[in-house]
Order: C-alpha cells, then sequence, then structure tokens
C-alpha cells in the first residue's frame, strides 16, 4: 500500500527532490536523475547505473564514492528515457568514458541502448554491461536473457572499485562481465505492490502462498507453494543457487563468495536475520567462506514482501572490490578518502534548446499539430484509469500513467515550442523528446520515436501535404517496428498501427482528403485495436505470462486507436 | 504480517544469531545482547542501550564506533531482563563506568534499574537517562512521563560521541540528558504489525485512516483523521514540532537542527522522500538551518505502516556530536578511526553457577516444587493462545507467549537444579533467572521475584512448612507490587495475588494443612481474577486505553489463578 504521496503523476519527481535534498553531501540533482556531488579525478571512467524508481536504494541511493558515479531515475517502475540517460552520463562524465550498466529489462535496454549510442556520436566513448543474474528467469543456455535483480549491486561494486582504481573502460568493462557471469540470485515473492494512487495492488500473490522466481514487478515464477519455514526457505534459496555454479566453477568446497540476502520491502529486517541464520549454516556446510555479507535492502519494490538470495563467487581482484569501501546515501562501508564537494560549474549540463527557423505555412501546420497534441493528451487524460486497468492483465498496469504524463509534457512543449515560433517539424520533435523522457517506459520511448518521424516528414516549411503526412506514419511505424521489434499478431500497439498505416497510404494515393483518409484509417485501428483487446478475457487476471517483454502490448494497441480518433476529430474541415 | 520464522517463540534468538552472523565486523554475541567487536580504549564510558526486539535497527543495530557499546535486546516488544542487561553491561564496561539508556517504557524502567543497582553493587558506576522524546504521549510539563521513540537515536548518538571524545560518566550523562530535552518527536500510524505466529495484527488502524501520535507499539494516539497527502503530513509534524520548542529557545529563527524523518516499516522509502521534500522546505521557512538529515529506518516497529518527525535543537556541543562519525550495523556515518577486532578473551562473561549445598530434606522438597514448575509450564502451554487472546484487549498480546518462554525456561532450569543436587530455594532462584530472563517483559520479571521470595522462605535446609510456604508468599505478593508499583483494583494480577495470599495465611494459620489452604487460596484467587475478567467484554477489543502501564493487566490475573489452581493439584496427598 503506498500512502504518502501528492499528485501521483509527481510521485518520481517529487521523491528525488527529497531524496536530493536529504542526501546534498553525496548526490546532486542534474536532468534525468543524479550525480555524485563530490569531485572525481578527471580520467575516471564513469559508471552510470539507472532504471525505474520504485526500487529504492536502486538507482539514486547508491551513487556516491565507491559506487556508482549517476543514476539515471525513471518513472515508477518505468525505465529512464535515453534522453534522461545521456543527460545523466553526459554530467557523471570524467574523461574516462562512461560504462553503463542496468538491469535487463526491455524497456531499459531500449533506452540506455539509444543513450550508448548518443554519447559514443557526442565523443564519450561509452559501453554497456547489462546484468543477468536472476536464475528463475531464464534457463541457463539463455543467461542473456535473464532479468537483473539484487545481483545488479554486485555488478556495479565490482565495476565502481574498478573504476576507483584507475582501471580503462575496456578494464572495467571486463570487470563488470566477469561480475555478472559469477553473480545469481533468486528470489520469491509473497505479496505484491501498489503504486501511488492506483486503487488495486499491481500484482499479487494469494495469501499464505510465494511465488517462486517472481520478479521485482510481479514478473511470472517458476513455482507457487505455501509459505515455508524460514530454515525451509533459506535451504531452497542456497539450494537452487548451488546447483547451478558460474563457468569455471565445479564444487562449491573451498570457494569464497559475497551475500546478499535482500528484502524487497515489506519483508522486516528481524525476518531476514532468521533466514539468514540458516542460509550461513548451509553456505558453510557446503564448504563455501561468506565475505562480507550484507542482510538487508538494496534492491526493493515498494512495498512488495519478497526476498532474494545472490551469490557473488568470488576471485582475488572481485574479491578486492567486494571488499572496497564506499559512501553513498543507502550504502556506506569502511571508510573512503577524504573528498572535496564538486564546483557545481564542473558538470556539464546539457546545451539550452535553439528553434530552427520556419517559415509562415510551416508555423501554420504547426498550430494543427499542437490541436492534434492537444486532443491527444485529453484523451488520454480521459481514458487514463482504463488504459492502466487494460495494462494490469498482462503488463505491469502503468500504461495509463505512463501515457498520462507523456502527454501532457507533449502538450506543455508543443506549446512552447508554438510561441517560440517553431514549425512543424520542430514542435513535434520538442513533444516527441518531452513525451519519451517524460512518460519512460517503453510506450514512452514508441511515442517520441512515432512523433518525431511524423515531424522528419512534415518539415519546418511549407505547409504539408496529406502525402507528407502518409509519408511521416510510415516512418512512424517503420520506427516503432525497428525500435520495438514486434510484428504484427505480436499483440503490441503494431496490430493496430500497420492497418493504419495501410490504410492511411490507400486512401490518400486514391486522392482522399486527409481528414477523410485519416478517419478512415483510424476505423481501421480501432478495429484492429478490438480484436487485440479480445483476448483479454481469456488472458484473465491471473499472473502476465505474456511471452513479449514490451510491457504494453495490448492497452498500446487501444490507446493508439483512442488517439487517432481524437486526431481524427481535430482534423474535420481542414483542406490539406 | 510476519511469514518468515520457525518456532515464534525461538524468533527474537534465532534473529540475533543471523544479525551476529551478518554483521561479525562490527558486534559479537553475549548472554543477553550484543556488544562491540571492536576494541575501545580502557576507561571509555560504555553507552548500553536496549529494550524488546520487532524495532530495527533499534537495538542491536546501532552498536559499533562512535554509537552504543552494547545492546541489550528483549524478545518481541519485551523489556529485556534486568540480568539481560547487566550481562551485557558487564561485557562492555571498560572501566569507565556505564550509562544505561532507553526509551521510556514501564518493562524497560523495571529491568534496567534493577540492572542499575545490580550494576553498582557490583562496583560499576552506573547510571540512566530515559528517553523522553514522543510529545503525543503526554503533556510537556510531564515530560518524563512521555515515551521514547526515533528520539532515542539521538540521545544515544549525542552521550555516544562524548563517551568517544572520553568524558567522564558525569559529562556523557549531562550531554545525554541535555539532548533529551532538545528532543522532540512526533509519530504518526496507518496500520498495525503482526508479530511471528500470530494470526491477528497486534493492534491496527482502519484502513484510509490515520492515527496521530500512536505510538510504536500502538499505545493509543491523541487524534484520528483521514490519510492526508503527503505535503500534508509535512506539515502537520512540522507544525507539531514547532509548536513546542525545548526550553530556554523561544523561536525557531537562526537555530540549527539535526531531523529524522523515520519510517516503522512498511512506509517506503519512496514515500519518505516525498514527505521529507515538503519537511525540508517548511523547516527552512520557519528559519532553521537542517544539519545533516537522516530519512530512512532507525526505529521500527515490524511491519507497522508509520512516520515519525524528530528535531534535533542542536547547540555548538550537540552538533559536534549529532556531525560525528559512526560505523555500526545499521547506521554509518563519515569515516571512523581505524580499530582492531577485540580479543574474545577481553570481554567479561558472566561467572558459571555454582550450587550451594543442601541437605536431603530440602532437595525432597525441590522435587516437590519442581513438579509444581512443571504444572505451570504445562498449564500455561495449554493456554497460551487463550492468555495471549486476553492480553491484547488491553495490553500488547504477548501475555501468552512470554509466560510460555519463561515457565518453559524455568522448568528446564528447575531440572538442571535437580540434578545438580540443589535445595528448595536454589532451584526456585535458578528457576526465577530463567523464567525473568527468557519471558522479558513485565510478567517474566514480577514471576521472577516471586519464585526468588518462595525461596528465600523455603530455604536450603529441613523440609519446608506449611508456614514457610506461607510466608513465602507473602514475600512473593509485596515483592511484585513493591516492584510493579499496582495495587487491588488496578486489574492487574495483584487483583488475584492478594486473596490468594491472605486466605493461604488464613487457612495455614487455622492449622490446615498446605494442600488443602492451597486449594481454598486457589479458589479465592479463581475468583478474584474472573471478576478482573468481567470487564473484559465492556473494554471491547478497541485500542488499549488502560491507564497502567503494567502491560499485562487482566490477563496476569487469569493467568495466575490458572497457575494456583495447577499448582494445588500437584499438592494434594502431601502430608506438610
Amino acid at each position: 500500500m503506498t500512502r504518502l504521496f501528492n499528485d501521483p503523476t509527481e510521485f518520481a519527481d517529487e521523491m528525488i527532490d527529497g531524496f536530493v535534498s536529504a542526501n546534498a553531501q553525496q548526490v546532486r540533482r542534474v536532468a534525468g536523475g543524479v550525480v555524485r556531488s563530490t569531485r572525481t579525478p578527471d580520467g575516471t571512467v564513469a559508471l552510470v547505473i539507472g532504471g525505474g524508481s520504485g526500487h529504492y536504494p536502486a538507482f539514486g541511493g547508491i551513487v556516491g564514492q565507491g559506487l556508482a558515479h549517476g543514476a539515471a531515475m525513471g518513472n515508477l517502475f518505468a525505465s529512464p528515457s535515453a534522453q534522461q540517460v545521456e543527460s545523466v552520463a553526459t554530467a557523471a562524465n570524467r574523461g574516462g568514458g562512461v560504462l553503463l550498466s542496468y538491469g535487463n529489462y526491455a524497456g531499459d535496454v531500449l533506452h540506455f541502448t539509444q543513450a550508448e549510442q548518443k554519447l559514443n556520436a557526442a565523443g564519450i566513448p561509452t559501453r554497456t554491461v547489462v546484468v543477468t543474474d536472476d536464475i528463475s528467469s531464464a534457463p541457463v543456455a539463455e543467461k542473456h536473457k535473464r532479468r537483473g535483480i539484487a545481483g545488479d549491486f554486485t555488478v556495479f561494486k565490482a565495476a565502481a572499485a574498478a573504476a576507483e582504481e584507475g582501471y580503462t573502460l575496456d578494464e572495467v568493462v571486463r570487470v563488470a562481465e566477469l561480475a555478472n557471469e559469477r553473480t545469481r540470485s533468486v528470489g520469491v515473492a509473497f505479496s505484491g505492490c501498489t503504486l501511488p494512487g492506483a486503487d488495486e495492488p499491481l500484482f499479487s500473490v494469494p495469501e499464505g502462498r510465494m511465488a517462486v522466481g517472481m520478479g521485482i514487478h510481479g514478473e511470472p515464477g517458476i513455482d507457487e507453494t505455501d509459505v515455508p519455514t524460514a530454515d525451509e526457505l533459506a535451504s531452497l534459496l542456497v539450494d537452487s543457487l548451488l546447483a547451478e555454479l558460474p563457468d569455471g566453477i565445479h564444487s562449491p568446497e573451498g570457494h569464497r563468495v559475497g551475500v546478499i540476502l535482500n528484502g524487497l520491502g515489506s519483508v522486516k529486517y528481524e525476518e531476514l536475520f532468521v533466514v539468514y541464520r540458516h542460509v550461513a549454516a548451509l553456505l558453510q556446510n557446503a564448504g563455501l567462506e561468506v565475505v562480507d555479507p550484507e542482510v538487508g535492502e538494496l534492491v526493493t519494490s515498494f512495498d512488495m514482501a519478497g526476498v532474494s538470495l545472490t551469490l557473488f563467487w568470488l576471485d582475488d581482484e572481485l574479491e578486492r572490490f567486494w571488499r572496497a569501501p564506499a559512501d553513498t546515501p543507502a550504502y556506506r562501508k569502511g571508510s573512503v578518502g577524504a573528498v572535496q564537494q564538486l564546483d557545481p560549474s564542473e558538470v556539464q549540463e546539457a546545451e539550452a534548446v535553439v528553434i530552427p527557423e520556419a517559415d509562415e505555412a510551416s508555423q501554420h501546420a504547426a498550430a494543427v499539430v499542437l490541436r492534434a497534441i492537444d486532443a491527444i493528451a485529453t484523451v488520454v487524460d480521459d481514458n487514463a484509469d482504463e488504459l492502466g486497468r487494460i495494462d494490469a492483465v498482462a503488463g505491469d498496469g502503468d500504461h495509463g500513467i505512463g501515457m498520462q504524463r507523456g502527454a501532457r509534457a507533449a502538450r506543455v512543449a508543443a506549446s512552447e515550442a508554438l510561441a517560440l515560433g517553431a514549425g512543424a517539424k520542430t514542435l513535434l520533435e520538442m513533444s516527441a523528446s518531452a513525451w519519451a523522457n517524460k512518460a519512460g517506459g517503453t510506450s514512452g520511448a514508441l511515442w517520441g520515436v512515432a512523433l518525431s518521424a511524423v515531424g522528419e516528414a512534415l518539415g519546418d516549411e511549407d505547409a504539408p501535404s496529406a502525402a507528407a503526412v502518409s509519408a511521416g506514419i510510415t516512418g512512424a511505424v517503420d520506427g516503432i517496428m525497428s525500435f520495438g521489434k514486434a510484428e504484427v499478431g505480436d499483440k503490441t500497439m503494431v496490430d493496430a498501427l500497420v492497418p493504419f498505416r495501410d490504410t492511411l497510404a490507400r486512401e490518400v494515393d486514391g486522392g482522399a482528403a486527409l481528414a477523410d483518409a485519416w478517419k478512415r484509417a483510424a476505423d481501421a485501428a480501432t478495429q484492429a485495436a478490438a480484436a487485440t483487446a479480445d483476448l483479454l478475457p481469456r488472458m484473465g487476471r491471473a499472473r502476465p505470462h505474456a511471452e513479449k517483454s514490451l510491457g504494453t502490448v495490448d492497452a498500446g494497441a487501444y490507446s493508439f486507436g483512442l488517439i487517432v480518433q481524437a486526431i481524427a476529430a481535430t482534423l474535420v474541415g481542414k483542406t490539406v
């Protein structure tokens, strides 16, 4: 139950404000997240981590000496946008290059990958190591498909300590990859969690039951049992991890391991210690030597009740990094060296926006686009609860709130752009950027791609033709399919996009006015979305089993249908 | 909801085992709790804190450099016994004397006061500063009656830093008293908590409501409202604290304050940060300068959902102590100096028990006493759930579990004593000590006092007469009334004890055999207990409003009645 909030759509922002205010000795706010407030020697590799909010201390809480240099902090359970990651990494960069590291979730992969490309293009050498420690989320043969959970921490810790020692970017990458290979976690859950302003839990576990392998956003597990005793749980966790030794380790006997027994939120410290008592005994019985165990909350999931156990199989170098000191808001260890506070002028911030010149015809078109974006924001507002409800069936239930944040931000950005004299292309680009940035998550990124592609086709000169709009839509659909890696039939928004694109192109080619063509295309999209939505009753309200990890699936098709219908209404009477 | 445990009666012990196992760098286990595992310079004042378990990181989690030297860790929500406090303090003592500091709860006051007397008698200069920061729990004119909540931490921190600087015991006491005067807290609660093995919450708050001023064990608050927004809550907390400035401070303007925004368990870090954002703004608006705020969990109450705000009004000396470094399992700050691990041989442990000689007649009497204690343990086991249920009406619901732990431990100790040849007095003393030590809480202490007083009257020589037993019971009742400060009519176990004592004495004086006299006395006790219990329906299941803070009230009378009846059965056929 989340009880304390103001406007739920502002929760993540206000949380970051309060967090930074309480921890100014260690972190300072930049666009997109936080960076260290302390000085880092020039030439040091910067470790930039991130992910959705709601997992404190992940991710902002572990920024500081000996750990991350910056954290991109997305909205609740939603990936930060590429722009957020780029902004934080630019601010964190000290000239030694950037390592991006984060847990393996589709939305995060999309955005961090995009950011990596932009950073490299901007001359900041950037690499990525994705954390895949959750053994329940895919077979060992497909370790690259596994999710990242509390093992994020061991990978971050090792990479950060290597950077602190002056390792080069290549060397830090090597360490992080080895740490990821040497880190295995398994988790269980006893309850779900409820996001701010939500009436119902995002997901749940039946009372008295335990979901084995459930992910920190409620991703499906591999088994469900009665809640065991503390000792039985310890055995289950230890046995599961000892059944899968990392490459090159053939027996636990004589090995040294870092250990994290992590609580997800509502499991209390006292319970963790009771479980740890038996975990420690079992590891010792197996011949392992435990090094600096951590029993507490390193990755949470709001008020979810759950526990995970992580083993970090050390070699001498990894052990040095595991034992190294750190001083962050939520994690402190040993004694770090004296440090100076960073002068704000030393942080490179994003540059101010420059509005390219546009002719009067394109400024006029921009005003029409603003009305369309206004219509989007309104229809999303009106349907936010319903979108959330649909998304909760097979996704994480945040589609309504995410779309709302994105569309509202796009409307503000579009208004500002119009006031500054922007043409259609610039207005759409600024809206796209605002949408992706504020909405976070996968759908935010996809709408950013879409608006941006349409803008590209419309340009900042001349009144756009119906053909240009149709070309823009084609570009948007191509972009979404390429970015999101979904095909028709995957039950994603692509199922509605493709008939929309095809109908629009056919009608425009046949000489129809834009308003008429758009309306017919919108009808085709709505019909396709409804077909997708028809699946819902059969999917039931059980835990998500969707194979696709594009979080918004059918809800995305449904919202797309609503939006193109709303835009159709704004086009009535237009003569393009 | 507490889900992870083995045997609920072993929960606190197993929790301490796991806690010590995970934090061996900072703490080591001793009888009764933990002490630092690191070396403290000889002559340093030792700060010994403590209280019931279930409040992690209070109290064991804040033992370490810069904070406490030892923590007496009681059972769940139950005071540690005097013996536990004495044991921990003896182990923590480095020759500079001991400061005992803890939150102001009746059970803790009883046990720590007893321990203080014993420590002083044993030549360890010992003083006490009780923390009374909760402004909702009594008017300012009766600050000494207020409970201690998260403000425990500021008092401990200041006292510990003073000790670390080499202050004498008198000076550390002065600092702790000033810190307590300068510390004010106010708390709110949104839900109760559930102890291990319990079917129902110990206490609760209606869904959607907020109990203003509710204590960390569910003690009644001063108001109940709907759950406010985060900003409204921040205003409520700040306004409440600014309405009561400490002595000598006439305006917040220009003052410096340490701040703790404390979560009690289920309120998430993210929510705390959202609230803190506005707290910080309000404090700044009031002209205060915030020094090193702490936003997190410093005193919890299992999975209770609640928040408290603490202001610590600093002067230069207190600010130095507030800013001082610390390194404990749950709280680390800045960089502490290098430190050596303590050699276990340097810790003074309690001495082994010596069994005084006893004659055959007294050994025979001891065997009869063992049967009586066995009967106590059996009847308590059989009625543990019922005792918990009765206690939950007006107390904290742990009477059944506490009596069970105590009686079982007494039975084990009595068996061992008998096997070692103990007489009646020694067997009762060892049972008394085991009961008080294992049961914790007020009833544990009272039963310890009672068994010990009976033993004193029986001696280790000769078969005890009925008159000796009656004298022992009179001594026991005197001891309980003096220790517990309760009178007949207060609805405590005294209501059953006094008629028991009076009937027994009258019958024995009149020449009745012990078995007959005891049976009649037991009937009188049962009748009195039933009269006390009759109040229950009228008290309803609402939140406790009992004025007496002797937690077990009517349940104690009821269990006393059961016990003396069970003993009566063991005496049938005895010819004393």
